[in-house]
């Protein structure tokens, strides 16, 4: 049985953890500076101006949770202590009395009360200062580099300084019993033709447990004493677009104690890449081949496609299932198969990876390290070890993850690790050890990968050009920023700031100039290079959402062409953690849909008529010209009748229709090459449909100037 | 002490172990293919034409070993059958019964004899058949896929088919009393600045030991109980040019037993090449920068010159420390540091690595894969456990060892392998764990570094462009091949067959064609259009031992001349396992440099002014071309005056001199450019030849034609 506890929190002094600030209530799970905004007064506007800047006062002081134990235990009871996460180092106090210490946001912490506490002792779990690399850095997520905490929180582009601790997780009191469960994990190989699986269940329990598997529809394909089985004419699990993401459920029980979880049967491989990247390089003096990028599952080869997931909320020990469902069912809707959970953010709670699972959204799983060189200390690796060890054993069990990654952009200059870096030889190990089938990659970009670039025009060519040279394997980040709406940017830019737009405090600091370099994210230098100055706040928000609409459908189905040589395309990002005032993600903060998002949506349809595009920007007179494609990554062959017209001004050119003929499962064709040279009219833009008689059309709008 | 055995073999049936075709004695350690050489008569001609088919008539057959034990013990002594490696799955039977059974040729093989055996009792060691993937192959070597045996023997482009067995390392009988010292292995820490020694000894023992370290004058630096010290002022271990290799003995005893080794203090990495291989790729969308591939030694940076070793003997139980003495000397001689032992061919005996520690040749040590895809069968990666475990532990206590590496050209379309596939993880993890400091890659060529070319001419480019524009950060195998000396071919090679050469039977068995593609290793395409028909057979050996000469010195000099973005110069290969009609080796079989020895001699000299040339061949009126170079790998400062003279036929051009100035440790300088309109004269070479004031002169000679 369970028994949560009321907490109070305090803010101590800096150096002194014994020198109380101040109290006041504390939520848990939670964060410590979300409940000091709440005593503050400031959690209603902690998003506006910079606000926020508070926690930067308050961010190397000692923290303290405390609670006075509410439980009862039966006789033949033991309880324990339970916190499946405090973030990050702490130390647990019982009447006073420092029982336990501890690094690491990601480790259960369970300690036995039975003989150190008694209900009505006093708790205290004393929270450290932020952990902090000391010397003199070039940025501020290099303070970072020795932590396994998130490094986002440390800083980035689209994220605040806003580093936070707390009790994270859940946390109560749990009375055991000798039949107590400690922990039961279902195993399973699949024999080759992935028809029948032999199941096994690991159990740590004192007295002997009965085991029972049913099926979607409940019933019982397995029960008994015997921790194991082998189940014929199974459903396997598929990710979105490709079948059902089907989980069966298992139960272990006994007389006084009883878990469950579910079994999604699947196999999956990160394989060569086809389409000629399983032969280069092809002259001498020869190097080797790409990295592999093709995710395989059961069997089949997958393109790839989906997001970058960043925390949804700066406070992450506040998310509930709902907020997570409000951004990952909308994924699935978007016709998404993958997220990729960058280093720079950390480990997710219990309920994501469920709902992952259900959803059919596979994961790649980055370790907690991004951008930074993480030297193998023996203390930073014993510390990697024992988190690493923590989550893989817990997260092995979701079908939904499908690649361990040693964390984001470690192979580049600005982070400095490489192929020998001890901390990613360690994850490489670990994940062998403990997970042998699942892929492990040391990071991302590994050679033939791509990352980049995040603007529509990089100065020198626009996304369409660039990415048609790209030449990448897997574009596993890249990104087209828009401003939030009129209606989100004044929720945190004051007044007098909104227009004209100029580098001020608050765009500053939600990342609308200087967040990674001057211009960015507003990428004002692009705007006004496509549109000129802007008349009014709306036309900044009207023509950078346009941008990213038709920069995002650029990428997306440009990687989709390069199939099989390439097999993943994942933009930077999902998602944000608060309100940006421009950002490459699909959503504003909490889970409001960008223009931008529809378009991916669009862009994703497993089978659609497709256009390649040689640029955004047009003229009377040029020749305009587009290649005819249609993309299918569906399992099943389609064929399909597209009619191409090209609508400028009020003149409409009809180009007639293709017939595709049977396309394959998992390929694409390509069509004709329409030429057309432009009218003058005095229209502002261009509009491409391709019409498909089977409902999979499609729309481009590009910029037209007389 | 060790009582060494006399040894009876017989070759048995392909199916029945139980039916003898023919017993001989036994050479131990040594191969039984070799033994029933002997007995056959075959022994002294194995080299000549086809005579080694012989062999492989008996590839499927059982072998044995038999002995009659003769030892004997004293009271409180036991009594052990030691094989320190035998090839390659065989049972031992003592008087008839099966005691032991064992896959690995690497792992030691220890019996306790005391109760199941006597003096007087009949040992046997049954060989079972050569280890083949069953299945049709393309190649003989993927035959090997599944084998933890060195897959050279299974054929290759300079190896014959010749998969041999047998006791190959020392085997005994041992007594030992309590004291005997089953193990000791020195470990050591050295401080930040490298000048203090923290040792450490493991010693598995029932006795107490005492500990004695000297110097290399034989000074006691520590001796004492207690198996751990500290030395301050230590000498460090280098490698050859940069240094002395450094050796400290000790030794560990009881009143029983002693045991004696080598410590050489140093610390290796492997870092990230400079000048500008930090900082690839510029360009969005971005990939990662090149794999690393600088040794760093004593935390000094290293161009790494050197060979790749093969087999240098078809029998390699037979080889001796003398015939690695014979080779590994000119090592050194000809100015390396390193060498590359190939997942081709195998570990090698304590002798060698011993040579290497003392002659500061450094080595890249690969584990027994190559070429083909080892699938991580439960099968196949337990061997590979056992034997890599085996192989660290043994080999760790080595300062010459640099590092470990998966094998060769796993990441290329030959082989399919990647940085997925289990075996290569599973190395990963084994030297983590075992061999925490030294570095650890899964394959050669990474990205970044090269292989090849095998030629002196492309059909495209010569290798003067071809590495020009090679932008490799490690060329670790490059090879120009040439004919063996008239002398030899006729050791191997029919008289009628000799001349005029065809694609005979003799020719093609020693690799003259058809080893790798049609023309490979003599090359007629490439001789024929440098030099038209060989007029006879003088003619074919001379000119490509030139271009042999001449592409070495081209290739090795522009390797260094790219220093630091290339940090390594390994050709393929420094030696043979028996006489090729022609290779790309600098020795023909078993010792005897040919004139490209010499050649790589010089333009591997610390210290060399050097020609940037465009090419080889040059005409009568054309702008002959080179750059002055002035290379330096040595660790201190030089400076020099150089003076250029060409000459042709009768003239002779003499350029002045390059005062050099001063050139920093480990660094190079590039002088001017200087241009020729080329005479006509009758001379059919041009000499050109850069004058050092200190003895660092250069030659090159070039075709020259009216």
């Amino acid at each position: 049985m369970k028994f949560s506890q009321t907490w109070q929190a305090s803010l101590l002094a800096t150096s002194d953890p014994a020198s109380t600030i101040a109290t006041f209530p504390a939520e848990v799970p939670g964060n410590l500076q979300y409940d000091l905004a709440v005593h503050e007064g400031i959690a209603d506007t902690l998003m506006y101006s910079t606000t926020a800047e508070r926690f930067l006062e308050v961010e190397d002081n000692y923290w303290k949770y405390e609670t006075t134990l509410d439980y009862e235990t039966k006789p033949g009871e033991r309880a324990y202590f339970v916190a499946e996460g405090i973030d990050y180092i702490f130390d647990i106090l019982i009447d006073g009395k420092t029982v336990y210490s501890h690094e690491g946001m990601y480790t259960k912490t369970e300690i036995d009360l039975s003989d150190i506490a008694h209900p009505g002792s006093a708790l205290t779990v004393l929270i450290h200062p932020h952990p902090k690399l000391p010397g003199e850095f070039a940025t501020p997520r290099e303070m970072a580099a020795q932590s396994c905490k998130p490094p986002a929180t440390y800083e980035w582009d689209w994220n605040p300084r806003l580093i936070i601790s707390g009790i994270w997780k859940p946390c109560y009191v749990e009375t055991r019993t000798k039949g107590y469960i400690r922990n039961c994990e279902p195993f399973y190989t699949l024999n080759a033709d992935r028809t029948t699986a032999t199941v096994r269940f690991e159990t740590d329990c004192d007295l002997p447990c009965t085991y029972t598997i049913c099926d979607r529809e409940g019933k019982v394909v397995y029960e008994g004493t015997e921790p194991a089985c082998t189940l014929d004419n199974i459903h396997l699990w598929w990710c979105n677009g490709q079948g059902e993401p089907y989980l069966y459920t298992w139960t272990a029980k006994n007389a006084e104690h009883e878990v469950t979880g579910r079994i999604g049967f699947r196999t999956v491989k990160l394989v060569m890449n086809r389409g000629g990247a399983d032969h280069e390089p092809l002259g001498f003096p020869k190097s080797r081949y790409p990295a592999p990028a093709t995710v395989e599952l059961n069997g089949r080869r997958i393109f790839a496609k989906g997001s970058n997931w960043v925390n949804p909320d700066l406070f992450f020990g506040r998310i509930t299932e709902q907020q997570y469902r409000d951004l990952l069912i909308p994924a699935k809707e978007a016709n998404m198969n993958i997220l990729r959970l960058w280093g720079g953010s950390g480990f997710k709670k219990r309920e994501f990876y469920e709902l992952c699972d259900e959803l059919g959204i596979m994961l790649w799983q980055e370790f907690v390290l991004a951008c930074n060189n993480y030297v193998g200390t023996p203390q930073y690796l014993a510390i990697l070890e024992q988190e690493a060890t923590a989550v893989i054993k817990e997260l092995r069990r979701h079908p939904c993850i499908v690649l361990w990654c040693g964390g984001n952009e470690l192979f580049n200059d600005w982070s400095g690790m490489d192929d020998q870096s001890h901390a990613l030889r360690l994850l490489n190990k670990l994940c062998y050890e403990l997970d042998f089938e699942r892929p492990f990659i040391m990071t991302s970009p590994l050679i033939g990968m791509k990352h980049g670039c995040y603007v529509f025009d990089d100065g020198k060519q626009q996304v369409y050009e660039m990415f048609q040279n790209g030449h990448g394997t897997a574009y596993s980040e890249f990104g087209v920023p828009s401003a939030a709406s009129v209606e989100n940017l004044k929720k945190i830019i004051p007044e007098d700031e909104l227009f004209p737009i100029e580098k001020s405090k608050s765009w500053i600091y939600h990342h609308g100039f200087k967040a990674w370099s001057e211009e960015r994210w507003l990428c004002m230098d692009v705007y006004r290079k496509y549109f000129g100055e802007p008349a009014c706040l709306e036309d900044v928000v009207d023509n950078t959402q346009w941008m990213q609409c038709e920069g995002y459908k650029a990428i997306f189905e440009e990687a989709r062409r390069q199939w099989p040589y390439c097999s993943m395309a994942i933009n930077w990002c999902y998602n944000e953690p608060w309100i940006t005032a421009a950002n490459n993600a699909l959503f504003t903060y909490p889970a409001e849909k960008k223009p931008a998002y529809f378009a991916v949506k669009d862009s994703l349809r497993n089978t659609i008529a497709s256009a390649r595009l040689p640029k955004f920007d047009w003229k009377a007179g040029e020749e305009f010209s587009f290649e005819l494609w249609y993309l299918n990554d569906a399992p099943v062959p389609v064929s399909d009748t597209v009619r191409a017209t090209v609508k400028v001004g009020d003149k409409t050119y009809d180009f007639g229709t293709w017939e595709t003929g049977e396309i394959g499962a998992c390929e694409n064709k390509q069509g004709e090459t329409i030429r057309l040279t432009l009218p003058e009219t005095d229209a502002h833009d261009l509009l491409l449909t391709l019409d498909s008689a089977n409902g999979n059309s499609s729309e481009y709008r590009l910029l037209y100037r007389k």
